[in-house]
């Protein structure tokens, strides 16, 4: 069978009729949201998408409102044919590519913005663009900590456009990926909270054969950050295996990664031992945890995490 | 013509379910989300919304979210049976009541609750409730100033409910009143800038035969403020008066109203001329501003406002 070409869409409401159109005929809608320059991982979530819809639609959109102006929005890599290309040669495919040209710019009503900046100390590009959006959705415990102590507005950015996309595009399931493991929580939670109703579907980590953990970013890293970066592969085995040997001090393992990393040449930003639901640090490992690591190689900042599950007759 | 009895639904899943089918064939699905106690106010509002829409939800329901712990809640009054006699006297009636008993009962997950009291100076009752609810929407911009001031948490509350309302029940049009002017704008701006597909309807202002606004509250006014509380609609009227007869100094036409209704024994929480998009205050009214009051009598805190839009040819 020839692989199926999606229907790309960039206006909002076509996109929302072409997703009632589906409904009422008895479709599951699925959607992947990502910022575009798809990987392996990416294809993975359509994947997944599939065993939950019966129709796929897959969001391409890089978001300024979760980037700081100081951060990598200007540089963020795209290749919107490549993107079709390899959405087209998953199996099934996808239905839809939606892919709008900037979702904050109402057109109107610019007289709010500057006080959004004057207001706020942590400005988006959103802030900055001068479009007057002004609504920010916050979870507001989950939001705190791990990433969202060095990336002060990244949530409140995700949070928003992934509401905007689910009222655009009005799936039944979304997917996402638990390589950006907070994040994934945070939407949980907030589809809980604000009553939308999409089922959530977190997607395991797709690692490179070395291990890395596939990132858009990862085409930025150097030949020999490229190679350092294995580090944080490996310190997290090396941790959840002396957890499941028994060790359930976090700071010992904590430790044990940080100085991998930082042997390897990597900037730690932060290596947390957390619960898996409400994502606060634990002292011991005595239930479900996950091990989230940051860290810099040269100019790109790489997440990576770890689920630990320790078997009950293995805990000391 | 019988009147036609509303079907009574509590069930979030319900509710939706309701709606969908009502899509589907494609009828317009107007809401009126109301906090009970129904008076000619919200009837009107029903009247309004019957003008867009093919079929009509009303909610009833008293959010906690937008209650301090030490505002009035517990004494909000209710009468659902009387509300469902009234609603059945609106010509057409409505098809739906969605009366949930608790938004914020997610029913697992309570373990987060403490967090949020511990890190949020200003509470709502939703937080001292521990239900684990951790994701509230704001209006950044528009939420500050006139009611936001003395009600630090409400609109927060009023972003977040409504946003919940509309993911459960879906509507097509939803219907505010005017009387709510804030409130009313910050949901138009909410839903613009996270992209709900919901046309926001402003219903004018209903008073009594004699002038007060209509509210639920009323009825705690003893005979003394209620007849005294008439100086905040008289105040409005002169100060409207006072603009087309020349008078544009935003300051002068303030002391006017402040004057009116101290002088009935009323206290002022504030009085505010400000531009009627983006409730920025306005020294000199040179386009549309709004008149906005609210004003303690005895025990009870009632808002009011009256929209001044001068024709430039009597403007000074």
């Amino acid at each position: 069978m020839a692989p199926k070409e999606p229907l790309v869409i960039s206006n909002k409401d076509e996109m929302r009729k072409w997703s009632r159109a589906m409904r009422c005929q008895g479709k599951v809608i699925g959607l992947v949201p990502t910022m575009g320059y798809l990987h392996e991982g990416h294809l993975t979530l359509v994947r997944e998408a599939h065993k939950h819809a019966n129709v796929i639609a897959v969001s391409i959109y890089v978001n300024p409102g979760q980037f700081s102006p100081n951060e990598d929005l200007s540089t963020y890599p795209s290749d919107f044919d490549g993107d079709i290309r390899k959405l087209m040669s998953v199996p099934g495919g996808v239905d839809v590519v939606f892919h709008p040209h900037n979702l904050y710019d109402y057109g109107n009503d610019k007289r709010n913005s500057n006080v959004a900046i004057e207001s706020d100390k942590t400005v988006s590009c959103v802030d900055q663009g001068g479009f007057g959006h002004e609504t920010w959705v916050r979870v507001e415990n989950l939001q705190k900590g791990l990433c969202g102590n060095s990336r002060p507005i990244f949530f409140r950015g995700v949070a928003t456009i992934v509401t905007k996309l689910f009222n655009i595009v009005e799936p039944d399931v979304a997917v996402f990926g638990k390589k950006d493991y907070q994040q994934w929580r945070i939407i949980q939670r907030m589809v809980r909270d604000l009553d939308f109703s999409i089922k959530i579907v977190g997607s395991e980590i797709t690692r490179e054969d070395d291990g890395l953990a596939m990132s858009s970013r990862n085409v930025r890293l150097s030949m020999k950050d490229r190679q350092n970066a294995l580090s944080i592969n490996k310190s997290l085995l090396k941790a959840k295996s002396a957890a499941a040997d028994g060790q359930v001090h976090s700071e010992k393992l904590r430790n044990l990664v940080i100085q991998c990393i930082t042997e390897a040449g990597g900037q730690i930003d932060y290596v947390e031992i957390v619960d898996q639901e409400n994502l606060e640090k634990v002292e011991f490992i005595n239930g479900p945890v996950v091990l989230c690591v940051a860290a810099w190689f040269g100019k790109v900042r790489l997440i990576d995490n770890m689920e630990i599950n320790l078997k009950m007759d293995v805990r000391k």
